[in-house]
């Protein structure tokens, strides 16, 4: 191990500290070890944060690289309903990467923003791996641990026909953003999470998915875009589904947009969660929107001035 | 997603089935969704195995590559006294990987190896992340969860003055294999897992740290050489340890090396488990073999013809 890795290691496990919550043993020995809740199962959720895949160092604030890196990881445990127990973090730098102090400010800004939004979520950085990476790009991968009470967690499989379909927050934003940071990433150089970042900064539900666990039929987050994920929730649950046209809940970023509708139903990484419920189910308005219906035909429908047409998963490209 | 990597993850949800032992389900939801055993932690670890840091395409034959990426966090488990409970595997291709016969026939045995050390061992696939690499080589990444009751791990930190010092199994076998691999990797293109291969195939030391939970006071795997992992637990235990040069049993590709004493003491990846036990303790010879005591004094020494020295963590580096 070398010797600036030893040094990160360090600095990682006098943070992130060695026990809290259901960390019985964190940082320093050959695993860690958690303690779930009685009667709880384990949730688990792996993610890739890859430099030029899923950030860039030239357009990402490097604290939005850290938030994005673990926001994704928690957004599927929201999406099961579940509360975060710990995450793992493996990162593997460039040679010689913390040889110069830019790499040492950036590193810092990027952990800093991995650990502000586990802090706001309470989920300990419990462990990890470290390594020099094989080329020039910042690899970046996260697990994230969870727990619901025994069998209550939320799946994409179990939708059923007559149930309605809704959607939390609004759509879009996190794409529109996208767009505007790839034309003039130095505007959001100082882009905070305190602000509304939708693609930067996104808020992962985990409110709103702990709380469907007694409304929801079944659930699903937004991160390839409404049309692709409603296509996996439906081919799990063998169902199909009509969205009306004039429902999604636009982000304010779209205002404006000609092209606002489709940014809402193929715009990918909301990380809102699409949900369905029976139709007896009391969903307050201001949880989650009403955008549909799930139907017994395995068609995925768009009901626009009255007219049904496909709605194709024209799944969310990563344009980085 | 590209369609590579969609058919990828059908193919592997396909050879790894959905739900077994503590897997409640597997791969196709937001997350896996584990039970733990009742009255049992849940202990986890995670490994990285980057193309050209941990292993070689033009050395290391794909069901090796595959074998050694989960058998280092198994090693993590067994070191902890746990027993398995699922794997999740990230995996990086690089562009257009697929494309080639000649990748998909590795792809297919990394894979292969992979899954067999998993069913061997009784751990199921349950998850993980793929993307496309942003340079040329692959990138995995896997996180191992295990279970042991709750507060019967073995932890490194929990060594005491007067307890003697074991090793299981022999040692410098993997670097003196990774050698003669170095040298002529053609000779190793049809190496199997059912024979001695303690670089290609290491064998996690799983049923012999489930039994050392009742034995041993302390232990950790070692991976990184048996002077820098004693080292390792010495300092996590605050306290210090002598090495008998003659102790430690020799892996059979060492005879009549000059330098095997120093393989055996420096060597990596052998994965065998090193572990303190009170004195009075039995320990079966068939288990363990004793190679030295742990001492009040924090230095770490090594006795060779009646003299003592200091025995320096001189760490296995990679010489991939």
């Amino acid at each position: 191990m070398a010797t600036g890795e030893l040094k990160f290691i360090r600095s990682l496990r006098n943070r992130t500290g060695r026990a809290s919550g259901a960390v019985r043993l964190g940082i320093g020995d050959d695993c860690a070890v958690l303690r779930p809740p009685t009667g709880h199962d384990v949730l688990v959720t792996t993610d890739f944060s890859l430099e030029g895949r899923h950030f860039r160092r030239d357009w990402h604030p490097a604290a939005s690289a850290g938030h994005r890196c673990i926001a994704r990881g928690l957004s599927d445990l929201a999406a099961m309903g579940a509360h975060p127990m710990a995450a793992f973090l493996s990162l593997a730098l460039p040679a010689g990467f913390t040889n110069k102090a830019a790499n040492r400010v950036w590193l810092d800004g990027f952990l800093n923003g991995l650990l502000a939004l586990a802090n706001k979520t309470r989920t300990p950085l419990a462990g990890g791996d470290t390594s020099t990476a094989p080329g020039d790009a910042i690899l970046a991968d996260i697990v994230l641990l969870g727990s619901t009470p025994a069998g209550k967690e939320l799946r994409r499989s179990t939708a059923r026909s007559g149930d309605l379909l809704y959607v939390t927050g609004t759509l879009g934003g996190a794409s529109a953003e996208l767009e505007a940071l790839a034309k003039s990433p130095r505007k959001f150089r100082n882009a905070s999470p305190t602000g509304d970042h939708p693609h930067l900064y996104p808020t992962p539900q985990l409110r709103a998915g702990q709380r469907l666990r007694s409304l929801a039929s079944a659930a699903i987050d937004i991160s390839d875009g409404l049309s692709t994920d409603l296509t996996h929730l439906c081919e799990e649950s063998r169902v199909g589904a009509i969205v009306e046209a004039d429902a999604p809940p636009l982000h304010p970023l779209l205002t404006g947009n000609n092209d606002a509708l489709n940014q809402a139903l193929h715009g990918g990484e909301d990380y809102q969660l699409l949900f369905t419920a029976p139709a007896t189910a009391k969903i307050p308005s201001r949880l989650a929107t009403r955008i549909g219906e799930i139907t017994r035909k395995k068609a995925i429908l768009l009901r626009h001035n009255g007219k049904l047409q496909p709605l194709q998963a024209a799944g969310w490209e990563h344009a980085l």
